[in-house]
């Protein structure tokens, strides 16, 4: 008789999100008794109200751009095209079903027991199950939290007339004015997403410039091409109230302008969703971020449980939650030895319009920890807009350690660079050298070949 | 007084296209007199017949497309788009005169004389140019040969009814029905572009698969792909003669069937232009492709006359001409040791529809060269697509060395993958492994994220 057998599952996982689905399918793989516990929806924030709706919908506000842009190729439209959102709303729910079933479908192939229920942990090898049916307890040798992030919105007058990122792909009507608050990637990429669908839309954000943490001139470009493409940008101020006004709001800001619009979404942070998971009482405690502290193995202070993704330190991405879980398994379960994570070279995308790919340190990030580098930078019209009329620009840039030549980041604004970042970001994490992207001919004719084509230095 | 005072240039460069510009320019910028003759057009076949009209038809092409994902996303047009050829023609003719005028500019910026004349070498440091003028000769210390390709149409009844790449982008009329003869990448491209603008086309040729060379996986993947959207493919089978019909022409086919069309393409291969360049008097000779033979200093069997692109051995490619002319320079000009050029991962794209890019072996080259492989491969329906109702797929595949755990080849079909693959091949000149790329976090959504996380063979 195992060691295991006294505990009713070897593993029982919370949060059915990204991390949570591929640990609990990665572990029922290696041999261990798993149970998934879940409340809301299989495949997390991701699946069902982030990067895929997301994506989704900015394909649809795209196409705004392609209607006009394909009059200098020779088309001709019979008149403006028109925009239907419940068609959008009701395909992406259609297909967000069917990638729950999916999910469904590869946890019981899997072997992993699905269990419909709020989960709290009660002790160390104990969860209560609450349901329609009750509450049930169960045990299990471990416990795997991975119950991701929740938005977090501010306490401010009339904050409840807001929505979050999990309300707004479901919106009963099309906001033709549509105000967003908040100046992080969530922000920027709805005010893209609505803009492109037609809606007059505003961004509100407190500072200077949004986008905090990325490349200064990857930020600064980025307002340049939103601003062109329509998005009114509001910084250096803040929602002093929101009152209802008819069916619409009246958004007083605390520079005196008001907006009335039709949808105010707070894109203003998202915190470790720890909520009612019982981690008070067991003693484990959160961090000043309120994030769950777990050392190299994932343990919390309590060994026996565990916990990944979004609820721990690092940055909250779905590849990174699979990365995390896959690491998880193999130190619990296959007892391979995994080589640590390299949370400083993880690429990003950020769905605005243009698209930002990012890589590693940025110009300044760069400059404080390294000192000497050089900086290749080029901006310029895509070779589509040569006839498409749209005044939209590109920029690309490297970021290179003067001293050993190696690339330390590299940054993208321009059409599909998330697309053009992943295969960087292989030679980036690698430490491969501005010699070794210079040796490597050019796919002519790409926006891509620039990244391997800049020749002089922009600065030092 | 130098010993080069003796000559009215220290370098003469005959044809003004991408090599040929970028060797005059560079060696301009080291310090040497520079003249080039061209009697055409600035920029050579890329920019007037070559890489930037097709891109351009491209995108016009993929528009097609574009209106009717658009539907899924909730938009709608309130009727059927229309295309009007004369639009895309003069819109990029408009463009390409702003491309000669840059080029142009930038050899007159670099201080390099512009000779508008037909030039035909005469003697080892002279050269007679042929203009409206009447013929004049000049002398250089070196002479550049640098005149590019030219297409080649095969001889049979009718083919003076062909047009050539050279011809197409400018036809009087839209083609509503399309033949292309080939089975090249022009061929496939110019298959996609016009059946993407409505064209009804069709693609003969004579072997049983086009792409030759390719992967096999993309060849058959690419057909698939391309007859879902409508292209008319027939293989094994030839045109016999082409017989004038009206304002059409009948295409009588080698397996007996007839095809009436509006225009036929000839994409039927390219030969090394050299007619006229007057290397048969000097003695110098081509090799059995009728390429220039010249050592790894571009030095022909006459040490002052050089010549480098499509003149000679090696992929025809604008980057590898280009590269080529920056090497020529280093050699001849700046003096500095460059490395040789790594002619065996150059990538490069096919913008046929939905595209290619691919870098290093192809599975069958693999399997022949290293013997022991691991080929990990994807084909999905691109996110996109689950709500566009279009049924085009994407694959991706990666040929790895079992041995050294080296990727070797990296190849794909589907959208922008020329941007995609661009920064694999950096990864893949420089030699890293299959385990570089597992260790590469994916950006998710994209459909490059699957480069970094194909976990198991799909064979060996």
């Amino acid at each position: 008789m195992s060691e295991n057998a006294q505990y009713e599952f070897d593993l029982l996982v919370i949060g059915a999100g990204s991390g949570g689905v591929r640990a609990a399918r990665m572990a029922a793989a290696a041999g261990a008794r798993v149970a998934i516990a879940e409340d809301r929806y299989l495949g997390g924030t991701c699946v069902n109200v982030g990067c895929v709706p997301k994506k989704l919908y900015s394909y649809a506000a795209h196409f705004h751009d392609s209607f006009d842009d394909a009059e200098g190729f020779g088309w001709h439209l019979p008149g403006p095209a028109t925009f239907e959102w419940s068609v959008l709303r009701d395909n992406k729910t259609s297909e967000i079903k069917r990638l729950n079933g999916i999910y469904q479908r590869m946890l019981e192939g899997a072997g992993v027991m699905l269990l419909n229920a709020r989960a709290t942990v009660t002790g160390p090898h104990t969860v209560a199950l609450t349901s329609e049916e009750g509450v049930n307890q169960v045990t299990a040798q471990k416990i795997l939290l991975a119950t991701g992030g929740w938005p977090w919105v501010p306490d401010f007058p009339g904050s409840e007339h807001t929505v979050t990122s999990n309300q707004i792909f479901d919106l009963d009507a099309f906001p033709e004015r549509f105000l967003v608050l908040g100046g992080g990637y969530i922000a920027v990429e709805f005010a893209s997403i609505f803009n492109g669908l037609g809606s007059d839309t505003h961004l509100i954000y407190r500072g200077d410039l949004f986008l905090k943490g990325f490349d200064e001139e990857v930020r600064a470009f980025t307002r340049d091409e939103m601003i062109k493409k329509g998005v009114n940008l509001h910084f250096n101020t803040n929602i002093e109230r929101i009152e209802p006004h008819g069916s619409a709001f009246k958004v007083y800001l605390t520079n005196g302008e008001c907006q009335e619009v039709d949808a105010v979404l707070a894109a203003t942070g998202r915190n470790a969703n720890t909520q009612g998971l019982g981690l008070e009482a067991l003693g484990i405690h959160l961090d000043s971020s309120g994030k769950i502290p777990v050392n190299e193995r994932y343990e919390t202070a309590i060994p026996s449980i565990l916990a990944l993704g979004d609820l721990t330190q690092g940055p909250e991405l779905t590849p990174v939650a699979l990365a995390e879980a896959m690491q998880l398994v193999d130190i619990h379960y296959t007892k391979t030895l995994p080589k640590p994570l390299d949370y400083a070279t993880i690429p990003t995308a950020i769905f605005c319009h243009p698209n930002i790919g990012t890589v590693g340190l940025s110009e300044e990030a760069a400059r404080k920890k390294i000192g000497n580098i050089r900086v290749y930078c080029t901006n310029f019209k895509a070779m589509k807009h040569t006839l498409s009329g749209s005044q939209e620009r590109t920029l690309m840039k490297l970021i290179v350690d003067d001293a050993s030549d190696v690339v330390v980041g590299a940054h993208m604004v321009g059409d599909e660079a998330g697309e053009l970042i992943q295969g960087i970001a292989i030679a980036v994490r690698a430490g491969l050298t501005k010699e070794d992207f210079d040796r490597t001919i050019g796919i002519h004719p790409t926006g891509a070949e620039e990244f391997v084509t800049m020749r002089t230095p922009a600065r030092n």
